[in-house]
């Protein structure tokens, strides 16, 4: 692992760094924020999962979220959203290949070789992670935004002794059902609907749900409502009295600017689960 | 003026603007923050200009700084650091040309048709920006950061009157005795050093200073403290007295993590001027 960056902020460290990842076959960077009490042992970690075009800068430099970590003693770690460099395939299109890998490990070409996500998040990051950096392994949340909301809450209803604690800012809820989904989850896992189940949010909630309280916030006037499908999410939250919130917050969008305003009551949610 | 974009943020109304400005003879962007106070009445104003290389976007979107001007009834104006566009000069250095207009009225060729920043920001945007919004003209305050924080303190200690509050973040000081200076202002008002002297932040401080508490924050591990020269601020603001705050942070670099890890004291302290 190589820093390539750290700046003091709020008091703690910003750092962005870059290893090679056998799971992706290729460098990958990250960014992780050291709140100022991690110098005095180890912090809970909140896992910011990002969407669509992100890289680990975006919501590292625009969802003001090092502010409130600081505040509450959290870690964050942003990772990237997909492998990419030379000989990583892409395609012309913005919502697949790099920059666009869903937080799945593809079964098929020629995105097999190096789009594995979920390995990449759920095992070998983590695994550097904890080596490198002294944070509280047993005091992991996730959250993240879109496509990274998608993969926090998949990820998470998936690990829930893991990730003590989740959220989601405006996710792709029911992919299976949304062009922002059926594409991506048909080139990367194949045409099998059944391979997809585990990556589709509403579905993992109707069978399985989260042992804790989910916290979803989604912007009225968000342009993507229709490829989030919310609806389908509260759907399946209803039918099982899955214990959360679900916010609809009239006049905001699907950007920053809407991530940032709730930051705040997010990592309020993950730091009272994970220092309880 | 046209709007380019307006996003909800924190309660508040994010927006981008641009119009034809006479001062700098091409179309100026700019972005105005309005609070949610905003709605029911004329609310406070600080400008924050921004530094070398920067335009209207970067502070808006990286320094933080809604989430207090929301908390406190704050407006926030940034507008762009030059002129831009084809027909409009500009040098292959950083430092000069487009994104790094030093808030002056150039007298000099190529610069002078365009380069007109000090009547820009301290005239026609200000006469465009009072029309257009619903915010308190008698309630401004002024901030930047480096170049911006140069032009903050010059144009705030030329007009005490209208700005009542102001703060810089790492500024540039003493622009007449560092190469962050001497090369711009000869290229922009010519080699007769009298004419900089207006310019100049800490010799206007030694010559008038400013009738309120000045706060200024700047980083100790700023690896562009020989060109800022804060000690030169420091000097002039001890030798009359100046109230004020001025503070060194050890660890914290030039960055916008320096900027956003103080915005939220900077807001406050123009919040308690301006609504005092």
């Amino acid at each position: 692992m190589q820093t390539i960056s750290k700046n003091k902020c709020f008091g703690g460290v910003q750092g962005v760094y870059t290893h090679r990842s056998n799971a992706c076959a290729c460098d990958m960077t990250f960014a992780v924020y050291q709140p100022p009490q991690a110098s005095e042992g180890p912090v809970p970690v909140l896992w910011f999962l990002s969407g669509l075009t992100c890289t680990h800068e975006n919501a590292m430099i625009k969802a003001g979220a090092q502010a409130w970590a600081s505040d509450h003693g959290i870690a964050l770690v942003f990772p990237d959203t997909s492998p990419r460099g030379e000989g990583v395939p892409d395609d012309d299109a913005y919502d697949l290949g790099q920059g666009a890998g869903f937080y799945v490990n593809a079964t098929q070409d020629p995105w097999a070789k190096h789009f594995q996500m979920w390995d990449y998040i759920t095992d070998e990051l983590p695994t550097l992670l904890f080596r490198n950096f002294d944070l509280d392994e047993d005091a992991q949340g996730i959250t993240g935004h879109s496509m990274g909301g998608h993969g926090a809450l998949t990820i998470g209803m998936s690990f829930p002794d893991r990730y003590r604690s989740l959220s989601a800012f405006a996710p792709i809820c029911n992919p299976s059902a949304s062009d922002w989904g059926r594409k991506q989850l048909t080139a990367y896992l194949g045409a099998d609907e059944m391979e997809w189940a585990k990556h589709d949010a509403s579905k993992l909630m109707a069978d399985k749900g989260y042992p804790g309280h989910v916290l979803i916030d989604q912007g009225a006037a968000d342009a993507n409502w229709d490829l989030l499908r919310p609806d389908a999410m509260q759907a399946a939250m209803a039918g099982r009295k899955q214990a959360g919130t679900v916010r609809v917050h009239d006049g905001y969008d699907h950007g920053y600017f809407f991530v940032s305003s709730f930051m705040e009551e997010h990592i309020i949610h993950h730091a009272d689960i994970l220092y309880a």
